[in-house]
């Protein structure tokens, strides 16, 4: 096993690590279980979008030029010369000084090129349409090839499909679609005083926590888990875990190596691989210091501590975002949208050169930034996890964060 | 039916008609598919959490009182009288001027109140151990009881579940969870020029969009999409539709609408219907004014209109709340969170007395607040969600907000 030295890396150091891990496979999925899923490829247009000029409004298609100067007081009078069905392409083309009426939706005929509203229209029968407003060409109108022109990239390899690139692709007739492979984790939960959540707990032991909390981070994150249960303090067992977890994942999840004995006995587990690397054993966060990023031959590993609100916290820092990255998904390390700004409530300490990610609880403000109030407790305890909103970190450049601060908040 | 008059409302009301539709029954799920779902009893803890007082670090159990005054240069002399497994709570107690060695989550020995850190010890052999730390009582321990205490509620009938939630209730061995069952949503698209998302469209003809978005948004919602297909503009089909729409959902998606024919052809339908009332006949908001609220029986009918934004916008912001509302979760109405604050980039006119809803694009600043770039585009188009990243009211009293304003972004 290469395994040099004891690398505590910084947390951009760490991200770059993760981010060396090649994206996985790519599978086909339906239209219909698309969603949150990430291109696999470019999905070029293969038609335009509109396929030809629609009206967005009730009206009458007409040619501007026809109402150039029309008011209340000086309507123009048009002929109407048909009406527009809003499932087949009208069959006639309209020459000047003429009128269609047109639903939202209908397919402009030829020689118009704008849409009056039919508030400002009277039928006055006998083919006669009088309107009593100028409209400028393309006016309620939306144009062939608006949305997408033929020949186009539509939407990028590398994009997590939201309900609106879900619409664009079925617009598009895209009813299949090449994506990322959703990544299978496998996690495994070390500790000698755990046991199920089934069971009743002799004094001295607890219920397995992490377990369930990182499965449904891995689900939010679209990656799919593979709950391989607990695994004694014990060499050969867990090198018997990790061996069946090897085959059958793409990524190892591992809990419960906070304490120095259990980080040694991962290690020594590890090792028992020819093929193991260790890539960092600690991270210049807080809290998630005692962190371990290791690779099985192509399959990494990743040593999460054994405190409850550590495992979580290192898991929507960085695990999540790997997921992401493995899926394929383009720039899965950046910042997910621009997160919640707050301002600080109190002052928060910090040490420097270590990263610290802070809970904390918003409090909205009418016609004001929110207050993030930070939510302090020991990192076994589920208790400031389960009353935060978000985590705010505190660079390793500086000594903490003054009251008053704009702070970015990460959602949990 | 029920519908006296063309009953255009706030958006205030709007969701109050939405609040009085009654929550849906309940189902059992295991933890591990509990993820996002509504709790549908209170939990109350039948046991302490932690059950006993545990360390938060590796070190030594002291009672604080022998550490009084221990420093660098004057540390304090303890013996050290055991072990503490992880696994199994102490068979002794500690004695004043007596330690025992512990790891993090091991459980505090009776007599001990606190644990200091390894580093700041030292082993000298024969029993005896050199402390060079004072320590506060319940310095480094996780108190009994600290996350909760057995007979109180963990957590309340209504809470949604996160992964921190999920984890207490892990901790708390509740394998099966009585939570709210996922609203079964009929979705049907209306429009004679719509086709599936699979079929070639003719001229004239377009696909399906609205079915596929509105399906997305509903699993988001945490809701199961039922995806009933197309309807002609057609009253005995459209009538016939509904029927069964009613038979095998919880609520009705009808998109199309938004073309006076078709909406009158809603209302022609549901007047079919003996039991069926009209709430409300429009809402005073930009995109989305010709929704329609109605009720067949108990089962409420939403009627979006057809244009493919205003569907999306109008899902968001009263749909996907409604939804969160039957499945039980309380408050699902008020704000999802504090949303992210922005600074408007320009200024942005809107009429008095409608709530406006404008797509935004959010630009990243490092230390200040991200800009909100309104993304204007007739709301036929896909393209201005595709390019969006969330939405921003314009309140129905405002004749506009200006370039600069503090502004909450709803996160698509």
């Amino acid at each position: 096993m290469e395994h040099g030295f004891f690398k505590v890396v910084s947390s951009a150091a760490f991200r770059e690590l993760l981010a060396g891990f090649p994206k996985l496979g790519t599978e086909t999925v339906a239209l219909g279980a698309a969603l949150g899923r990430v291109l696999a490829a470019d999905v070029v247009a293969g038609e335009d979008l509109p396929p030809a000029s629609r009206s967005s409004m009730d009206g009458y298609a007409v040619r501007a030029a026809d109402l150039f100067g029309a008011t209340e007081s000086n309507p123009a009078y048009l002929e109407r010369v048909g009406e527009i069905a809003i499932d087949r392409p009208p069959d006639f083309a309209l020459n000047p000084g003429e009128c269609a009426s047109i639903t939202t939706g209908g397919f402009l005929p030829e020689g118009a090129d704008s849409v009056i509203m039919v508030e400002h229209s009277q039928d006055l029968g006998a083919g006669t349409v009088e309107l009593r407003k100028a409209v400028a060409p393309h006016d309620n109108v939306m144009l062939r090839g608006e949305d997408v022109a033929a020949g186009q990239v539509a939407l990028p390899a590398g994009k997590r499909l939201r309900p609106p690139e879900i619409g664009l692709l079925a617009a598009l007739g895209q009813a299949r679609l090449r994506v990322g492979a959703r990544p299978r984790v496998a996690i495994l939960s070390t500790g000698d005083e755990l046991v199920p959540v089934t069971a009743t707990p002799r004094p001295g032991q607890i219920r397995d926590v992490n377990s369930a909390t990182l499965a449904a981070i891995v689900v939010e994150a679209g990656a799919e888990p593979q709950l391989l249960g607990l695994v004694p303090d014990e060499l050969d067992t867990l090198a018997a875990a990790l061996r069946q977890a090897r085959e059958a994942s793409d990524v190892i999840l591992l809990s419960g190596g906070s304490s120095v004995g259990v980080r040694d006995l991962t290690i020594a587990a590890l090792a028992t691989f020819p093929d193991a690397r260790v890539l960092a054993h600690g991270i210049q966060v807080s809290p998630g210091k005692p962190t371990i990023l290791a690779a099985l031959g192509e399959v990494p590993v990743l040593g999460l501590p054994g405190q409850v609100t550590s495992a979580q916290v290192v898991m929507r820092v960085f695990g999540a975002p790997f997921l992401r990255h493995l899926a394929g998904q383009a720039g899965a390390f950046g910042e997910e949208g621009p997160g919640i700004s707050a301002e600080l409530a109190r002052n928060l300490a910090s040490k420097q050169g270590r990263e610290d990610w802070v809970r904390v609880r918003l409090e909205s403000r009418p016609g004001a930034l929110p207050l993030a109030h930070p939510v302090l407790g020991k990192s076994g305890l589920l208790r400031t996890l389960l009353s935060a909103d978000g985590l705010v970190a505190v660079p390793s450049e500086r000594e903490g964060l003054y009251a008053g601060s704009l702070v970015v908040v990460r959602p949990l």
